[in-house]
């Protein structure tokens, strides 16, 4: 059944049963209870902010007489936000702006008053995109006297926003909407957290990156890693080069990213303070830029006796022997650089297979020939280190995959390595920020990892400083990314397959340690081996939090899956 | 992304493209290859039919002339079906009623002249409703002097007319209906072949189950086993009993099956041929049914000390040693035999702990007065031999889970043993079908164990043959069900969860060993226990059909996951 086909009302009836019910599914000891299996928060913010008191008292917010006022600088991306805010904080709750006639709170000694504007003070002028080093704090304030929602910059004025619709709840009687009395200082741990897709084993529909950026805002997701192309199949259309998609797509027509469609998606992502890093791998991984680009990979030789090899008709990574390889992807980039505004561009480098390099006499002549000496991982130093010099002149910064560092390639300082091999990933992670690279780390969020269910919970005790190192090590962390490679997902089964199981990795990667309470605890920090360990953690409380979640994303239209078992959404109708 | 955002179109570039694209996709040996993992076959029909073979030579179908001619007998059912299935043929191959103007076919050798009619010979009075005995065989003719489909029943000429549409296709060049020159005859290997769907831990939207329905009846699946209720909710409305779903569901309105739900189900199935068997499993997973029936469940016993228990508050099984909860139960089936029409209901049987059981005085005084002594098997045999001796006496005929049997409980001979315990479930097999009884596989066919991709082959491995029996043993072998239990999938992952991972059980199920020519090419039949090895299989045949059937099904609107690996479904368009 399509989303379109669920259709949300409020009803007074609806969630007076809900709270009567809810009490008889205590779990009683003996066997499995009847009711859900973790039952969710009411107004529980995912991921945790960093510190946030609550009080019992509440305000209620009137739809028809709220709004948010602008006290320091203003812009359209703003205003835009605060349209779509306002949607959300209704729809979420399945509210028209018709609220109960009887005004039932007023009889509680709970209610404090009424909220009708949220006084949002920016305190610098906005930018215009998303970067890597933008400021994402901010506090919000919700008093009797006043409320407002406070930061440096407009990505915090965003991420504050969400914190806020996500806290304005219907009451247990379903009469109005909701806010309790309560403070927030919020602060993200990392300022990279990225979740990644994969264009080229499937094609996704843009309506489906849409969505995707829609539900990382509601995570506070901040990067889109979009691996646009593979083997498979180039759906990137480039006005230079056409023929990599006519040729390389699934369809030239259908299957493809059209500038518009890109710049569409970057602007989308861009109000939700969301970065748009392209991944363009190279030299592997490149099968389907070989159909569009005559002399691009490097033909394989093969024949039962090794005297008289020939081509064999099949393909490996790019020919880093030729020059007219080198121009073609200088002027490749020059316009993704041009289309792309973020200032990273991942590279790749990843499983560079050195079969086809090994077989081809023309690749060995050129390697004698350039005292290439030793093995092949030194003529993929020799490409990487060209690629990343030329990306350079056209002030691109790289991000590359872990095999870069492991095969030792000189790299510029600022290169961020992306660690993704499950195997090691520790060592890993000690040893590229040992060499002062900065790091993300994927490995322990692969989200084609798959088990019959609550497996968010194995990405949930991922920890990107879980490695041994000094604090300077840890400082080179940046963040990291859950990934979704596109082997066994298209759009049929994307949403319910990353969301609410992406959830896990983003307030791992938002949310210090310092905001769960049972962490702050300790006395002692643990140590590095210990630090990921789930004992540090309130699970249920979590869980719990991360059922309302999960409900609040399909509200609002993702197609999130069931994360905890047995259980419903509060709310839904059909 | 919703299915209603789909849009598909014909298109003349559309399909040619992707002919030539087809081409440059060969897999050439060395590392991964551009383009999708399986090419899907074009007009592969599953699952296999017994017998088909096929032709060259090509007939167009011209949507705008071609009717259904009845020749034998008719009725409503027909009717609909025709209208149906005409919308199928069009929508699934993405074409208005307009063809190409160019005829470009009639250049082509291979086209052999126009199929305007297709004539329906069914031989006996249509049946009403689908049942455990249906003739489901049929034939069907495809040539270019006149074209039929026969069957002795109307459940044969729905299966016939699957398999046709199946076959109805568009030309490579995109230019008109094409369905080739060929002769089927096709009769399935078991008369029961199921699905399972849990809408007890999840409650299923009523379009959920009615898509689900279509799904099946596109992969010849007859029978929707549905488990409607268990422990964790009660969404089944009985009108003598209100209360155990105003208290036992998740929500008394909006998460409840109604009569005219159950009816509309009902319906929407037989127009499928499709039986609609209900699940009211006891004495076990019933703690949702004690929060509508005072004193149905056995009040459990707790204390430090064991002199001084007392009940504790929880709950274990129904309470087998009161007399009113076996006229309660008389009157819920007489009610459920009312709803539905079909001739067997599942008991259930599964999984009854005893503990609680044990911890009741009340209970074991009356073990003690009624000479139950010995374990407390006994008493599950106590009550699942009262209550079906009761159903009985209702005209129902029924279906319990392997425990019943294991627990030596005396059923009647026409009992239908279900097996779903995944160890020894071959051993299972031959000691129930042993003692005569007829049975039911499940085992291999457990939807929620997940893996990352691909996982249908480990689905297809499995024959409900393979177990040591004699041939007679093997006669009682009905056929099985694919089961997608609840705990983790709602509206939101059903359907990417089941389809096409289902088609697997279906195609084992409808399909004799002997449609497979490579099985049918040995000169031994094999053992038992090499029976359902792949090697009898073109595993690359099967997995192109698969493929084409997965996007048959996101075609007719099913959110069908990908099964083989990257690729994409020719003709999708967004």
């Amino acid at each position: 059944m399509g989303v379109v086909g669920v259709v949300f009302q409020a009803s007074l009836l609806l969630f007076a049963a809900y709270s009567s019910l809810a009490d008889s599914w205590r779990y009683d000891g003996i066997g499995v209870a009847p009711g859900p299996t973790v039952i969710p928060t009411r107004g529980g913010v995912w991921p945790k902010p960093l510190k946030r008191t609550e009080e019992d008292g509440y305000l209620v917010v009137r739809p028809s007489a709220f709004k948010f006022n602008v006290n320091g600088h203003d812009c359209d991306l703003l205003q835009s936000t605060f349209s779509r805010y306002y949607g959300v904080m209704l729809s979420a709750n399945r509210r028209r702006t018709r609220m109960s006639r009887n005004k039932s709170w007023r009889k509680d000694a709970n209610f404090l008053g009424y909220l009708d504007s949220l006084n949002v003070e920016l305190s610098t002028p906005c930018e215009f995109m998303p970067h890597a080093a933008m400021e994402e704090s901010y506090d919000l304030h919700i008093a009797k006297d006043g409320s407002w929602l406070s930061s440096k910059s407009v990505w915090g004025i965003l991420r504050g926003l969400e914190t806020f619709v996500q806290t304005v709840v219907l009451s247990p009687d379903g009469a109005a909407l909701t806010v309790k009395v309560s403070e927030t200082q919020d602060s993200p741990r990392y300022k990279h957290r990225g979740l990644l897709l994969d264009t080229s084993r499937h094609y996704l529909p843009v309506r489906s990156i849409l969505r995707t950026l829609d539900a990382m805002e509601a995570s506070k997701l901040n990067v889109f890693h979009w691996h646009i192309v593979d083997d498979q199949s180039f759906p990137y259309q480039s006005a230079a080069f056409p023929e990599l998609s006519n040729k390389g797509a699934y369809h030239p027509t259908t299957h493809i990213y059209s500038r518009e469609n890109i710049r569409k998606i970057i602007e989308h992502a861009r109000l939700r303070g969301i970065r748009v890093i392209p991944e363009f791998d190279t030299p592997g991984h490149t099968r389907s830029w070989g159909l569009g680009i005559e002399g691009l990979l490097t033909p394989c030789y093969g024949g039962s006796n090794p005297r008289d090899l020939t081509p064999d008709g099949s393909y490996g990574p790019i020919d880093p022997s030729k020059p007219e390889n080198y121009q073609f992807l200088m002027k490749f980039f020059e316009e993704v650089k041009q289309l792309f505004p973020e200032q990273y561009v991942h590279l790749g480098g990843d499983e560079v297979s050195f079969e086809c390099w090994k077989s081809n006499p023309d690749i060995n002549d050129f390697m004698a020939n350039n005292n290439l000496t030793g093995d092949y991982a030194g003529l993929e130093e020799y490409y990487i280190q060209k690629l990343v010099d030329m990306v350079k002149t056209l002030n691109i910064s790289d991000i590359v995959w872990q095999e870069v560092f492991d095969n030792g390639v000189r790299v510029p300082p600022d290169t961020v390595v992306q660690v993704w091999i499950p195997n090691g990933s520790q060592n890993e992670m000690s040893q590229i920020t040992a060499k002062g690279y900065r790091v993300l780390l994927s490995s322990c969020w692969y989200l084609d990892a798959l088990s019959s269910g609550g497996d968010w919970k194995k990405y949930y005790a991922c920890d990107p400083e879980n490695f041994p190192g000094t604090p300077e090590q840890k400082e080179l962390v940046m963040g990291g990314e859950a990934c979704m490679w596109g082997e066994v997902v298209d759009w049929t089964n994307l949403e319910s397959r990353v969301w609410p199981r992406a959830c896990a990795a983003a307030e791992k990667l938002w949310s210090s340690p310092a905001a769960f309470s049972k962490k702050t605890s300790r006395s002692h920090p643990l140590p590095w081996y210990r630090s990921s360990n789930l004992d540090n953690y309130d699970m249920d409380e979590v869980s719990a939090r991360l059922e309302e979640h999960r409900c609040r994303l399909v509200q609002r239209g993702i197609q999130a899956q069931p994360p905890n078992g047995a259980g419903f959404c509060p709310g839904e109708r059909w």
